[in-house]
């Protein structure tokens, strides 16, 4: 009802008349049919559009989207729902470029995790400063995905740029060894479902502050099932203790927060779960439960293997959301880590 | 190294030099020493603005924002890492508001769960056609948290606005019932941590096809150990039977996805945690693992309580990742309606 936009649109393209446009209403039929909710009138209307636009069929939501052409201009009408105008989008831009003359942009991105911004800038300080200078380098931080290196060549007018680029990185892979864990859309998911994948092996999860963020992450990827088991979410102590088999007299003497107990966190569920492989994390998320020894942003992650059991305490921030996304990271990088040693 | 704006701005606005921020050069410090890493002439650099600028101090991160007055014209250049950026709008926005004179907006929003905008929108019609023309409603909807409803006046002259606005909203919510669930910026998960604290009560998750989302989301709220006490994510059969009791000729008979065995999940986890509600999921989140009778977006859910257990099935889309959150955000509110109940 408030969808003024369709209105305005078919007002300033003086438009005839609104056409039904059958390839949504087929879209908009199996929506509702599928989830079995009636279609009402006001869905029906949404499959029309002004006749002087192009539709642009939306194969996952009910709105079109609408390409105007007029007084020299395009216009594009696209979704309010996030997700369906990110989905429409990659119409939209091939349409653009076979509709103007654009002048082509070559990127290469590696994703790598475990060394922060400015370590990783001097580590790979020599190298930068010797690209030619039609080679631009970008970091592109994120505390979920690591740091991301862009390298983008402008006005590409060679088609040497690609080559060019690519031995750059293979100079970027000596410097960087293991610290790179995938290319342009790679996940830290997905790096270590490939891993295990490869190896044929399983994986289980025993969180504490991240909360069931990890098992999260790990199944957003299709297909998980194969070597992804399922978590233990142990938020209160009693549940370490019964569900994980972590240690009474190790919690009192060291608190939850401790080597020991995400030790103990990552054989339990490895044990429980009967996998290959466990991640386990206990940590201060805050904003309470801070003390002098463990403030804030304490993160204890274990790693479990056939090899043993490995811990580390690493040192956040005072967000919550940034800390519990900072050690899921970290907790799925150390298992990557781990998977490509042993 | 790559920051190329500071130089830029620098010499567009004719700075004599460039000046050390000790405000955020301290919080440079913190954040190095926190995270236990070196700081190094980057990190240090990072706190230089132009002469010609005032720092906006980054509290969270290590590169400030600047506010810079030129030519009759304000700039503002903000740190590039999403989080931060957003954490320095807040006083960018204020100091706008200080420097220009601008006209009054006025928002009312309430957050809905439970009906698709199209039912809604015919549910509270004879409402919104009854609005004083002044009075504007747009239906916001997002897989994660339902359909926002916001009622807003622009160009705000009385201050009558805010009584008015209140007075529909309360014909709304009369409409609506328990559809509403929150207020602006209010989330099914705080909803539900504040009506469990307000009973004293405790819960639990067992979780297949939401793999850990459910949890994570419990957890994104601050203060949770309250009422959250943990998770099973059961995403392998095996994990079902052995650490959620659930029956294998349950699993033989009816199939992972089945109101029998989602049923068994949330009593399993509620008895196995020691909770007083427990909710789980199961369903077929995709891309594949679709059959005729449960196709891909198929989701059973089940909420567990002193009363019993309730259970129901629910489709969604093809997509794995909409799937996943519409799943948990449903299974929230069967978990709040549960709660407003008994």
């Amino acid at each position: 009802n408030d969808d003024i936009t369709k209105k305005v649109l078919a007002e300033y393209t003086h438009a005839q008349r609104m056409v039904t446009h059958e390839a949504q209403l087929a879209v908009i039929k199996t929506i509702t049919t599928n989830r079995k909710i009636p279609m009402n009138v006001l869905n029906r209307k949404q499959a029309e559009a002004p006749d002087t636009c192009e539709v642009i069929v939306n194969r996952i939501g009910t709105a079109p989207g609408m390409w105007f052409e007029y007084g020299g201009a395009v216009l594009v009408s696209l979704p309010g729902v996030p997700f369906e105008m990110q989905a429409l989008m990659d119409d939209v831009l091939l349409k653009l470029q076979q509709r103007f003359k654009l002048s082509a942009i070559f990127h290469r991105t590696l994703m790598t995790y475990g060394l922060p911004e400015s370590i990783l800038a001097e580590r790979i300080a020599p190298w930068e400063n010797a690209l030619p200078p039609h080679i631009k380098l970008a970091y592109l931080p994120n505390p979920s995905t690591g740091v991301k290196l862009r390298l983008s060549v402008y006005d590409v007018q060679s088609d040497t740029v690609a080559a060019e680029c690519e031995a750059q990185v293979a100079r970027l892979r000596a410097l960087l060894g293991d610290i790179i864990y995938g290319e342009e859309l790679d996940t830290l998911e997905q790096t270590v479902g490939k891993l295990l994948r490869e190896k044929g092996a399983t994986v289980a999860v025993a969180e504490s502050c991240t909360g069931g963020r990890i098992a999260s992450l790990l199944t957003s990827v299709a297909g998980c099932s194969a070597y992804f088991k399922g978590a233990i979410v142990a938020y209160d102590n009693a549940v370490k203790t019964s569900m994980l088999g972590v240690r009474l007299d190790t919690l009192q003497t060291y608190g939850a927060v401790s080597l020991p107990v995400v030790e103990q966190m990552a054989t339990g569920v490895k044990q429980a779960l009967r996998t290959d492989y466990a991640v386990a994390t206990s940590g201060v998320a805050g904003p309470d439960g801070g003390t002098p020894e463990k403030p804030v942003g304490t993160v204890c992650i274990a790693v479990a293997s056939s090899a043993g059991v490995a811990s580390e305490q690493l040192y956040f921030s005072t967000d919550r959301q940034r800390n519990i996304e900072r050690a899921s990271a970290s907790a799925l990088n150390m298992l990557r880590i781990t998977l490509l040693k042993n």
